[in-house]
């Protein structure tokens, strides 16, 4: 994948994504042909090169740190970037969760028969090449390149430059072991440039990436949604909601609450803004505001709220339309279920939203009525996860309605196309 | 829906789409919560009513007529305009199949559970609202309304200005059975002004549409795709071929290609381009060629092709990329299954191809490997139809890998969510 440097410098950009694209597109027709044993025999012996070649991971991991170092980039960026022997063991099972799930090609999806006698089949296949944008973490170039492997997509890598040795050493073991099991090295390239222009002619190239997934902040997903005249799978924020209702439990309220918002306050699926009805607020609210405020958040209310639980500061509308991902939650009480619902309705990201209650017949209608990507019912919409949904992993949360929506896993790297045998049939 | 004449006048095309996508989206919101019994009411009523109503059908169809004539449209603009009582009956029998199929919304497409005691469903939902833009057909304003009224879908229509009042009256009639089951009638809603500044509008308007469908030529649909910033279900053109292969039974290769390529000429599943192996040419070719040729069909073939059957033109490279819509087929000799595969996947538009063995290898093969929308064996590529696969009617077919792809009739304009029962659970 590497090219000599003469070669390298001789070429434009534009020249080097239209050969990665095309060799992408050739690799694919291999790929999307390869029996789901190969594909996994290759995931195996990734996850059992990542395992053995530890310290070579490491050393390349170390030049990547020097260099953040040198830059002086921020804390959070550095602990993104580093990979230490626990977070190069969780690559490794991570790969072998994806070997274990079951083929998602070929299955079929639906089988019927019509009156003119055609037998019709509705069949998963590869969506093709697939795009992944991503800022400086290495492990998203083996979580992206072993979800595309397993679902038949070739895999063009465009990982942030601070991560560029580890994500290029990474890159050029998975190829290694595709190579081993007869698979083409090809099927997962990373761009050898670190020249912005890359992401730009990458997002252009229309006819020859099948999907683009941006994973990262949301000026990168923006400018990925903007620019793009490729199709994307992504969500450009997560202002997730928990509703408390009048029959909640008192302590899952709490627990839930506490667990949504301050589990991980960075992740998309951290919960934003709390909703809970007028009749349980005292009851329920100054319990649920003093665990948030011990363990260190920040809580927004409104004028209600705030005259319940006076260490509030005073939520203004841009609280509702925005995506704290930090230790802030704003709250507001809600005048029962169809106040909430219509709060969510204006304000919701459509990613993930959670209602806890004891009443089933509000759970069914939460769960039937928002229209969110993810809905929940007594449970912390942190669980917003391709791993938690039993998906091995995940490249993203995609809110697009069309095909993959929720996790995107291995088998949401997939479409479907319709077979049908015939018997000589002619249309009348 | 109509204005009062001094309101609509003083409002800007802006402003009218703006008010049509709000209150589509608000109408939506109903009618995606709406009974499956209450939607078939409102289709089995807009059936009787479009047979009751027929003779004010002509009526306002023969203004938009009169008008054409006038304007001295071409004689194929004004065939699609025309509806008589076979049309009009045609409308009504299509708007019932579509009443008894299957609820599209609220299907349980799967359902785990995960070891944290989540229990996950994956749900089909409505997909919102749906710009439909299209030519002068009337019968269009039905078949599209029917379908998203009955995948719980608002419905922006936007016919060509030619059939402005065979469209309006239409949706009044659709409206009206709305009403009368208690649903919104602006669930079902026709862009009250011909002013052209308005499919750009809906083409922008991102955030208030969920998807456009162009149904029409390739320059509308070119520029619907070209402007769009919203997604798209559509296809360019249909660049379909037909293989026959060694072990092609003769008749069934003479029949299934005449049939493919002349039955219409001018819609998109028409077979453009027939690939036949070497090794058969000298003993089928004469036969399929003789038919064709007596039906009216121009040939153009390749070198060898041409020296089998004298009477073909000369094919040049641009034959194999251009979807004639007419009486014209281009012709070539291939080396084998191989060389039809790489020829295919080269010059399709990716929309329908069928291959004509009694190799059942190389179905097999054939089905598997060809990465089209549909794929037939067997069988006449006019058979690439929303209603012959069985979907009661159609908007179009989609050549989009993501979701919908292939023929796109009620179900295919839903998506999913994924719906999580808890009880309680916090993540670790």
């Amino acid at each position: 994948m590497r090219l000599p440097n003469n070669t390298e410098n001789s070429l434009s950009v534009g020249d080097i994504i239209e050969r990665l694209t095309s060799e992408a597109k050739q690799a694919q027709l291999v790929l999307g042909q390869s029996s789901h044993s190969a594909r996994c025999s290759a995931l195996k012996k990734i996850a059992e090169r990542i395992r053995t070649s530890r310290e070579q991971i490491m050393d390349a991991n170390q030049q990547d740190l020097s260099n953040a170092n040198d830059k002086q980039l921020a804390a959070s960026v550095i602990d993104r970037l580093t990979l230490n022997a626990d977070r190069i063991e969780a690559m490794a099972t991570g790969v072998e969760a994806i070997a274990d799930m079951s083929d998602p090609l070929g299955k079929s999806l639906a089988k019927w028969e019509v009156p003119s006698g055609l037998e019709i089949e509705r069949v998963s296949t590869a969506l093709g090449v697939i795009g992944i944008i991503y800022e400086s973490r290495p492990n998203v170039t083996v979580d992206a390149g072993a979800l595309c492997l397993k679902s038949g997509n070739a895999a063009i890598l465009r990982g942030g430059s601070d991560s560029f040795h580890s994500s290029l050493l990474l890159t050029e073991l998975i190829q290694d072991c595709l190579e081993a099991v007869g698979l083409p090295r090809t099927a997962v390239q990373m761009i050898p440039t670190s020249d912005r222009q890359a992401v730009n002619e990458l997002l252009q190239a229309a006819g020859k990436i099948d999907v683009i997934v941006p994973r990262g902040g949301k000026s990168l997903v923006s400018l990925v949604q903007e620019k793009a005249r490729v199709p994307v799978f992504a969500h450009l924020e997560g202002i997730c909601h928990i509703y408390v209702t009048q029959s909640a439990d008192a302590d899952m309220a709490r627990d839930v609450t506490l667990n949504a918002k301050m589990r991980r306050t960075g992740i998309c699926g951290a919960c934003e803004t709390l909703l809970i009805d007028r009749s349980v607020a005292h009851s329920l609210l100054p319990e649920i505001a003093s665990a948030l405020l011990e363990a260190g958040c920040e809580l927004r209310g409104d004028e209600e709220a705030r005259q319940i639980v006076p260490a509030m500061h005073k939520a203004s509308e841009e609280d509702w339309h925005t995506e704290y991902l930090d230790a802030i939650l704003s709250i507001k009480i809600v005048d029962g279920f169809e106040d909430a619902i219509s709060h969510i309705s204006n304000y919701s990201s459509g990613h993930t939203e959670s209602i806890i209650t004891q009443d089933s017949d509000l759970i069914n209608r939460f769960l039937s009525e928002v229209d969110s990507a993810i809905v929940m019912a007594n449970a912390s919409t942190q669980f917003a996860d391709g791993g938690e949904f039993g998906m091995g992993a995940e490249l993203g949360i995609a809110t697009g309605k069309l095909h993959a929506r929720g996790p995107v896993g291995a088998e949401q790297l997939t479409s479907f196309k319709y077979n049908v045998r015939g018997h000589g049939e002619t249309r009348k």
